[in-house]
């Protein structure tokens, strides 16, 4: 399918994804109009400004009217109440879909407050940064990176096609998944990373023996790594924590079945278990290098080292 | 202090820090002569083609003789016994030194090893990468990043200033530390991320309900970012396990005592208590940047994403 073209598209939510579909889609000349709508006066400004929307809306149910595609970019906990919000308002033969880490749950909550006539497909496009806000976004962010539709039984065909077409046209490339199981492998590529990542930042900044400039200071080490997810946006992680609370649990407890046998092995100085884990574990990477997911460089590229501001004074 | 110069330095161990610092001593001038030693024979042969060393030796005993300065880079379960083999060859006056992770263990396992008016002052580099072998090292791996030196009491005050002004020629800034806090500190910053690494990563590949190939597919959404560590050396990482091992048992202690709490958040639906945590860690990210010990661009500046080899292939 040729790339598609929308008279109007709004965008729900101006942060990292909302600003970036508005740069993708300018950059692929998908929409004669894109309408944006965010909750902030500051953010509705910024966005018309940098220019990754054509025109913005004190209320989502403006910014929907006419819309061909309606793409909600919020964090999963407030889609419900928009759905709601917008209902009235979508026009016969209108796309509806978001951006959600998790896809039960907007079904749930979205599902209820899909008028007749309107196609609800869920979507995930698996991109992103530690960045949040209108300024965040850029056209390149889905390039290379994988979308993940799962509609609901019954869905027009040709609409899904359609916004895959949409997707593919902004840089990524499509799956179709049942919702559960999208849930459940995004609980253990994404959701549950962030969390342990949230958690050692937690217990690193919290320990009396040990001072948090020197966590700092030697974070090059490793810690750092753990910081970058850690940065990521409080009110989407914290939604997302909520909304997909089964496969999260299922995994912090193999996390930590797994962590206490490897627990025991150090304690019990078993090198030969610990070998064999070291071991296995770097094939993965290599696999992830080759499938293009991420960047062989050493260090993610990030040598060699930028400069240091405050280190001289050391001594 | 200007930059040292040695007439002769040995490395032992020809790996990633090893051959680093063969190429940061070349481009600072600070030896006439590099004699190397690694136990395989195609790791000394590619040594010298790289040419980071002017001569290997196939033991370490003739590759330190005459040497001013001896600075062991193996893992450090080796340690110990490479200090016996080159204890009666050292000459009087040279400085001893190594680069491990851990410093007690190597105090408890070199120290009986070394001889009168030898100086021995344990030390260990904050930098590295996911690679290892001699083709890994590059010059600029210290630039901008710390040095911690952990001298035992008694220690000559003019060789620590030595091998000080040694690390700072290489592009470090060095820290003197205490060897126990230095372990403390080393567990939280280093050993509990690599460890914590390893282990999502081995929980990822285990899983029966989603595959691995899915789990490469979608690992740029949060993933990916811990298989940088968990490909990282594992017999390094074995010998650091077991020898830093009550450090190491306390801070997985905490770390799992602070998992304990987050799960219950997350079983509880406590969205403030999740919120309240993923908004103070973001701050450390900023400080880590501020520092100058991680790159302040999104994505630890992997972006816009390189090509995909495969992806076409699946829609």
């Amino acid at each position: 399918m040729s790339a598609p073209h929308f008279d109007k598209v709004a965008l729900i939510g101006l942060g990292l994804i909302g600003s970036s579909l508005g740069h993708a889609m300018k950059r692929a000349g998908l929409a004669k109009h894109i309408a944006g709508h965010a909750r902030s006066e500051a953010t509705r400004k910024r966005a018309l400004e940098i220019g990754f929307v054509d025109s913005v809306h004190g209320s989502a149910a403006d910014a929907v009217r006419d819309a061909g595609l309606v793409i909600l970019c919020t964090p999963v906990g407030a889609l419900g109440a928009i759905a709601a919000e917008i209902e009235p308002h979508l026009k016969k033969g209108t796309i509806l879909t978001d951006v959600g880490s998790v896809k039960l749950a907007v079904i749930r909550d979205m599902g209820p407050h899909v008028p007749q006539g309107v196609h609800f497909i869920p979507g995930h496009p698996i991109a992103g940064t530690e960045e949040s806000g209108p300024d965040s976004g850029f056209p390149e962010l889905f390039d290379n990176r994988w979308c993940i539709l799962t509609p609901v039984p019954g869905t027009d065909h040709e609409a899904v096609e359609k916004l895959s077409a949409f997707w593919t046209a902004c840089g990524s490339t499509v799956d179709v998944m049942e919702p559960k199981h999208h849930d459940l492998v995004l609980a253990i590529v994404s959701h549950l990373p962030h969390i342990i990542a949230y958690n050692i930042v937690g217990t690193a900044s919290d320990l009396e023996t040990v001072t948090q400039s020197e966590v700092i200071k030697y974070s090059a080490s490793g810690f750092r790594d753990f910081t970058r997810l850690a940065a990521s946006d409080p009110t989407m992680w914290r939604d997302v924590c909520l909304n997909n609370k089964e496969p999260i649990l299922e995994m912090l407890a193999r996390f930590s079945e797994d962590l206490t046998a490897l627990q025991r092995a150090i304690r019990w100085g078993d090198g030969d278990k610990l070998f064999d884990l070291f071991t296995r574990t770097r094939a993965i990477r290599r696999s992830i290098v080759d499938a293009g997911q991420d960047i062989a460089a050493p260090n993610f590229g990030r040598n060699p080292p930028h400069p240091k501001p405050g280190g001289e004074s050391n001594q």
